[in-house]
């Protein structure tokens, strides 16, 4: 019988998935987060990108490093060579949120929707990190697939 | 005029904070997040679960490391040498969701609650990654600290 | 004189060999290796494993995760896009030991023999981490390349 | 009950154990392995070493820096400042193998016998791709731990 | 005899200095560098500058972060638990250069020499990453320790 | 307004090269540098280098591994498959220096200047790592690309 989730064998083991024979073609992935913070914390950002405040340049750089990172963070990810990877921030005042929005492009065998999962959450973590003296009670949420292109199973969108 | 965020200084400027006069004490940390799943990826989980599956196995391992490379990934964090990083993981069927715990312990110089939320996040990911072929619209949810002991600030809780 | 050592060139330098005019071809190769521990530990794997035990499961991800990072471990070994990796474990409780073996694929312009064989060699590193406390005796052995395929130099086999 | 894996814990889960209230103290701990080779290979490496060759060189190198990264490749060790990282080739040509030695020394919380087993493994899996093109059915064997000193468990021996 | 090389042992290998017994006190180190551009790169980033351009804030993350891996990088450096990195730039235009300083700290066993060096040098690094398209011509230049402070040698500056 | 930084996009925001589409070809690129030394330290050096000293053998193998890990340090840099890393030394008494060479190749999407770039500064400092127990006051200089061939832009020199 084979097994519904890829990643384990029929013997319930962790499994690789083989994409040796699957075709190089263009694929991209957007994802989305947030963050959820206090009105100081989102204050003390706020002024500091109307300055020339390093907060949101840190978290960009967070996360696109770790989506070159992602391979080594999740087991059976497969070492991909990201062709592009892009981070973007939108402070959300009415909510008292950031959000975070994340794509990444490849030509190769594999989805990459798990480079810009790992963008997302890094780059939400970096924001924590940074505002955590200010508000030890932010909450990260709401992180998941957008879209999806390129592959055999074709285009794909959330909405 | 001093900056409420600590980790940007009076020029706006990206910036680790000098922990060196710090006292050595023992630190925790403790941080929760969801994971958000369709019925057949939470029954696939669940089947494993009963069988010999390594699916909870391989993001418990995933969140483990990743705690110890926190700061290669989050820019602000200093390197330290963690001395206890659990992870856990309770099936919450009733929600269709997964509740995953971690907790970081450090005797140093710096709290430890980037460690513990990292873990989560990573333990979340790699959970995304091997249940994605069953369901692409799963969600990470409601990662925040729960509880910090240890250091200047003293004791610590959500609740 | 050129060297035989492809590694070291004439000047007897360490060396990186070019590979870029290499073909991309279907590249596996397979490895083995053993663990030889106690009683007393091969009893407390046995255990773990007809419970639901992390012992195997652990030491695979290691192991998985290692052939992904051979480039930066193994200094002149190409840094390659491993598109599959698997670990396995038979228990031989007659000569009492582990028998690991492993199986790296790739398409590109260079063999994966030291994938595998790194992937054998952390997986039973990881076995000794876990049971050193029931042994701190046990012996790593055997770690060869069992087959190759793919590339200029045709199909190989120890046997 | 508890359960003899200390890095397994009562449910059978993959645990970091917790060293945080251990003392620190001075930790040694040696290690060997072998590699066995062709009479070519050997040859090869003699010959280099004899003149100004980086094989063994290249091979100490990998060694010691696999070391410093124990606790990135084995799940649940714990970071670790290492204070000294020693390797040692000894050429045994009546055996037709090379006797890899290492030391590793730490004033801290747990023991390094992980750490010079993962110098002596990578060391001898850079010896494996460094011969590789001379002779491709070399064998790493006899990885094991000499010696321990420090800790709670005292002074530590296999003879 | 001794070999004035400290990284050196008398056969010639390569070592890592033992630092167990060394004292833990505090360690302080800087370092500068240059990078030297054409005018029109000079102008790209002094106007990015006075905008909110992420140019110096990229190279001031990557500096961090590589001092956090120097002992990954640096062969025979030890593993170091910094408490602070910073990175300075300062835009020379009367020299049509950037003037990179970097200062790290430790409460260890060992200096901080190499950690400020290789700040600035990944800082230097990635500025030209950024400009390279502006101008293929750039120089780093100048990169040399200024101050170091504690351990057993005293206090010491190149002035 | 396009910007002429290609890594900083019209926002200003740090941005990573978009190569998807671009066509794969063969790419090299060499780089240099200098370390100047005390005649002490050039002395050292040049007396293992006659005997079998590990000095430029340790300082060939980190750049070479930086060269592979350049995408980990340099924030917007691409992974790369490179597909050789050569490494130089000259030394050149008469200036009292050590002169580094790179050369990086690879059949890929984007050049490696900044891979052959990070070879030379990694090699520099290893070396100077080395000898900073003899010479505190060495000094890194003139690291600069030379040659760059394959791509859209065609062939390029600095001479």
């Amino acid at each position: 019988m084979t097994n519904p989730l890829t990643h384990i064998n029929a013997q319930g083991e962790a499994n690789m998935v083989d994409v040796t024979e699957k075709a190089v073609t263009q694929r991209t992935a957007t994802a989305e987060g947030f963050i959820y913070l206090s009105q100081a914390a989102l204050d003390a950002i706020t002024n500091q990108t109307n300055a020339k405040g390093d907060v949101l340049a840190t978290a960009r750089i967070a996360g696109i490093q770790a989506a070159k990172q992602t391979s080594q963070l999740i087991p059976l990810c497969h070492p991909l060579a990201l062709s592009k990877v892009a981070i973007n921030f939108d402070i959300d005042a009415d909510n008292q949120r950031i959000h975070i929005t994340s794509m990444c492009k490849l030509a190769g065998k594999t989805g990459v929707e798990m480079e810009a999962l790992t963008a997302c959450s890094v780059a939400a973590l970096t924001l924590f990190d940074m505002c955590k003296a200010v508000d030890p009670l932010m909450r990260i949420d709401g992180i998941r697939v957008l879209t999806k292109q390129g592959g055999k199973s074709g285009d794909w969108s959330t909405s």
